[in-house]
């Protein structure tokens, strides 16, 4: 089927190709993806999706000198095989290895980096300006899904790149009909040939040719044409919305028939823009061309090492249940009992494991896609109806929320729940997916409290603790494995503002949070095991902070180490580095977290143990306290 | 003029007028606004243009049990004379009085709080889900501006409100033609009242019918019929965006109309909505109906005291610069010594002095609309092409675009300077718009300088050290004016991580940020005088912070003053107090800051004195520090 086709390292090679043999490229990549994916796990159906379009970008136009830019990047694996990377598919996700997204560190074809959804239009816009600006000719190409249209900020790039008439913008809209609403028929993939054609470029006059072949409407009738000229376009109903943020809107065309792509993309390099950038509209099939994951894209959109002949994926190893479904079994049990719990998300249902909630209560569970402006502004406006409304938002995502958290939850006052999954390191995903910044934009804000779990029954009633506590409130939780512990009959709330005292000692303190209790506490018990008596807390609240507790330990122990998955900065070891300074209490305190760095893709606890954040880190750490080593200064 | 009629005190006092006398309401109302506002200053123009749009919905619609949201709040000044605060006028924006924007804890007419733009549709739409959820029949009204729409989150919002078929929910936007495109006629007018009635509410047989009466399109013509109707609302072009999210539109109607308001409103109110929520699109003039603001809507947006009859303004009572003008004069400076600076607001060019910029270099500056997550990214995109783009923007807004300073700026590690004006107390506009959490949100980000002025010159400077850097980097200043200083003729940038000391001495060391240097100096100088040896550290930078220098300080001092225009929890006297800890030095250490609550409207200098900010708050921390009396908890 791949023929004697030689595998594409380079745009160069693909470009020197016979159109006719860009089916065989589109074979090869797409085989190439599947069985290099089976054997890693990563993302599938997205890229399966965007064979075609990828390689027909890169064959028409001149990357890297053409900007090509992304958006999100799980569209982007085919993007990578054809500059370059084939060979670093194997170590995708690991420490060193691949990235999952598009990283301008990796690659001088990945012009902008994506991670988060929605911002390939604004990055491209200004790509494009900057071109214009020196004159040059370069084109810029932006991608983006479908899905990813329901990011606000892709509509403020849209209103701005057509106020800016950029005649040297495209912006492809890969379309796998997972989110638009449209009306498409024949009429519409009929016009979109014409208007690409460089013989109808002037539109006005190719439609009012056309209409005048339509029965009954004379050819004086200009006025009915002007209408009805609109109202062609008006048929293709995402036209309405990309034309009136003043793009010229080509399409829609069938992302997957290559010859149909490089035709039209052709057409839209070479045709005068005529004072404004332009939109195609590719309709694609996530998952197309490889029978599991096109009958089941959502399965398949990221996936763990699998059979190719069966598409059968390797069942997890079992142990503990995660965090995620640890808080879906928590709200799905309180919301049994109180009418008022509402559960919110910004298309991550299944990430956060809102759609377990949402099968409990199917009227209760609220997706405002991907929107978490809206969703947490959304939260807020139930909350002024005395709903109890919890948004479930990944770390990462919620800092497209934040504004909307300070102006309209916590400047109002408003009962609103932060259920934030993936705080800490987020492994594989890397750098653009870390939840290290959530301590501290919520701390910061006026009534918040602010929570993190050792376990998974903690979970349940920091839950209960946050939904009844009659503002904003935070818990946060990793993604992974929780531990396995045993789980309450009844979900009680915490004392707010009590942190929990788990071993007592009078040499060193180690103050943790979250998931890193479990490290401490074999850290602790290591040091205990050597004759040192390791106090052990269990921060639970990093707002309001527990500053009598922690005020005992500085003055019983000899030195304190404080522990978090979290920036090093204006988290939980600043606010107790100042509260002991508040009190006047000092001893040697070293602080661990996350260093200022960019924090790539490895394995969580791989870079825990690159931070000094395991047991042996805060062992060690501990260990140079009491030796009187001179700590390393905190914050690196 | 407003004959015998008796100011409005509610919405059941309006409700009891027959409908003829509502222009005279309309015009007390006005005259209210004008001759208040002229006395007091405060928003003019936006209020005035939306005066007979308040009457009606106030009329039209059973509020407070009907829910009425407001955008911004800008144009929420007729709102708050129909319901209750005429009297409280006087005191707009004081300390205790009136706030100049909507606020929950002021009026229960004020469903949600608004200051930052575009949360109205959003907000309205978790009401009316909510009230939809337990089968209430009150209507939820939300009005927006048409600047605001171009805020992402509106479009959020109307996608969502759109999906959920929100038959009670009517976004009105108040379109006073400052923003949005269009091309309208007498014909949509005409449409806009056929469609509100209820006689013609079925669409289509009413566009069917008008169509029958054009000549030579025959009533067979079903197919051209069916185009011709969208064509008949694509001309309404804004129908095009509103329509294709799941809205019925219309409109537009005259919003000084206030007799065609009303018809127009009753007849949503008391439609069917087939399960589409309604937007109905208001043209009005900003400033109407007093000559001088009608004349020149911008200029008399925000206002100080005018006289009535001539528009006259106070002029300023001179003194130094506004550290905005400052910024201004500086960039325009360096942007005359390299081309590669471009400058990038957020609808805040008068603002942030960015119009300043535009008239030296018109084609080097960027007005993103209302988009500050736009904004950011389309740095981030020119950044890549080797520009240096400065985005203005206020603290509060640029709340906005935190996650795009992560990840389409940090984490690619790209060279944008955040000039960000407004940081620290604001005044009179109150707790939606103060500044205080930018330090804590850049300065845990990798790579990122975070810096901040002491006076003008200092501005100049960090403004070049930025631009210089070749990544992230941010200069924080407040409002107002600045000191007046001496102007270098040469901007030198300054060395990175570099604290100033401006006073030596070995009882206290005072460290300050910014503008409170200067109030910090007052400090200093009455202890000084009074035999105490005080120093005073400019700290310049909160990241990288100059621990040499405070290490040095606390070796030397007795007792350590950190003070801060920010929230006192994440900012400079966190890191202070983590740096000083990681060193393992300690003395007694008093953090100044602004505590953790929702900080109301009122004079900078008033908060200043009411959290210790001022000279004689530093003074007397540093007294109590050195006399050993126990200082309060830092972070209170």
């Amino acid at each position: 089927m791949t023929s004697s086709l030689q595998p594409i390292q380079s745009p160069s090679d693909l470009r020197s190709l016979p159109e006719a043999r860009l089916e065989d490229v589109c074979a090869d990549v797409r085989n190439a993806i599947v069985e290099t994916i089976s054997q890693t796990g990563g993302h599938l159906a997205a890229g399966l999706g965007a064979v075609e379009l990828s390689v027909a970008l890169h064959y028409v136009f001149d990357t890297p000198r053409d900007r090509l830019i992304w958006d999100v990047g799980h569209q982007g694996y085919p993007h990578k095989m054809l500059t370059g990377r084939r060979e670093q598919f194997s170590s995708i996700g690991q420490k060193e290895g691949m990235g999952k997204f598009l990283r301008r560190h990796e690659s001088s074809f990945d012009v902008f980096g994506a991670g988060h959804a929605g911002t390939s239009i604004s990055a491209a816009t200004g790509v494009a300006e900057a071109i214009a600006r020196r004159g040059g000719d370069e084109h810029t190409v932006a991608v983006i899904g479908d899905g990813a249209l329901t990011a606000g900020m892709a509509y403020e790039g849209l209103n701005n790149a057509g106020f800016l008439k950029l005649s040297n913008l495209v912006v492809v809209l890969n379309d796998n009909q997972m989110s638009i609403s449209r009306n498409v028929g024949a009429l519409t993939g009929f016009l979109a040939r014409r208007w690409s054609a460089p013989l109808t470029q002037r539109l006005k006059h190719g439609v009012t040719t056309f209409l005048e072949s339509v029965p009954y409407v004379g050819e004086d009738l200009v006025e009915i044409a002007r209408r009805a000229e609109q109202a062609l376009k008006a048929f293709v109903s995402p036209a309405m919305l990309f034309e009136g943020l003043g793009f010229n809107y080509i399409g829609p065309i069938n992302g997957h028939n290559i010859q149909e792509l490089v035709e039209t993309l052709t057409n839209v390099r070479d045709m005068e823009h005529n004072e404004h950038p332009i939109l195609v509209h590719c309709y694609t099939k996530k998952g197309y061309g490889y029978e599991p994951s096109q009958a089941d894209p959502i399965k398949y959109h990221g996936v763990s090492k699998f059979e190719v002949s069966s598409g059968s994926m390797e069942k997890s190893s079992g142990g503990p249940p995660s965090w995620t479904s640890a808080f879906a079994g928590g709200l799905i049990d309180l919301a049994g009992e109180d009418e008022r719990i509402v559960g919110i998300t910004a298309a991550m249902a299944g990430g956060t494991g809102l759609d377990k909630f949402q099968e409990a209560f199917p009227g209760r569970f609220y997706d405002a896609g991907i929107a978490e402006q809206h969703a947490v502004t959304f939260a807020a406006g139930m909350a002024t109806e005395g709903l109890k409304p919890v948004c479930a938002i990944y770390s990462t995502f919620l800092q497209r929320g934040f504004d909307q958290i300070v102006h309209d939850v916590c400047v109002q006052e408003l009962d609103v729940t932060f259920a934030i999954d993936r705080a800490g390191l987020v492994g594989a995903d890397g750098a653009t997916h870390q939840g290290f910044y959530d301590l501290g934009y919520l701390r910061m804000l006026p009534g918040t409290i602010v929570m993190s779990p050792k376990d998974e029954n903690e979970l349940r009633q920091m839950l209960k603790t946050a939904i009844d506590y009659p503002g904003p409130a935070a818990v946060r939780y990793p993604r992974g494995n929780a531990l396995g512990v045993p789980i309450d009959p009844e979900i009680k709330p915490l004392p707010i503002g009590e942190a929990e005292l788990i071993l007592d000692g009078d040499d060193v303190a180690i103050v943790a949070l979250g998931h890193l209790v479990s490290e401490a506490r074999d850290a602790a018990e290591r040091l205990r095991a050597d004759g040192i008596s390791a106090a052990l807390l269990n921060a639970r609240f990093v707002k309001p902070l527990d500053t009598r507790r922690l005020s005992e330990l500085a003055g019983r122990c000899r030195a304190m180490v404080v522990v978090e998955e979290h920036s090093i900065q204006a988290g939980l070891g600043d606010t107790v580095a100042a509260a002991l300074a508040g009190l006047g209490q000092s001893l040697p305190l070293k602080l661990l977290g996350i260093p200022d760095q960019r924090v790539e893709h490895g394995s969580a606890g791989q870079w825990r143990a690159e931070f000094g954040l395991d047991a042996a880190g805060i062992e060690s750490a501990a260990r140079e306290l009491l030796d009187g080593g001179s700590p390393a200064s905190a914050g690196e």
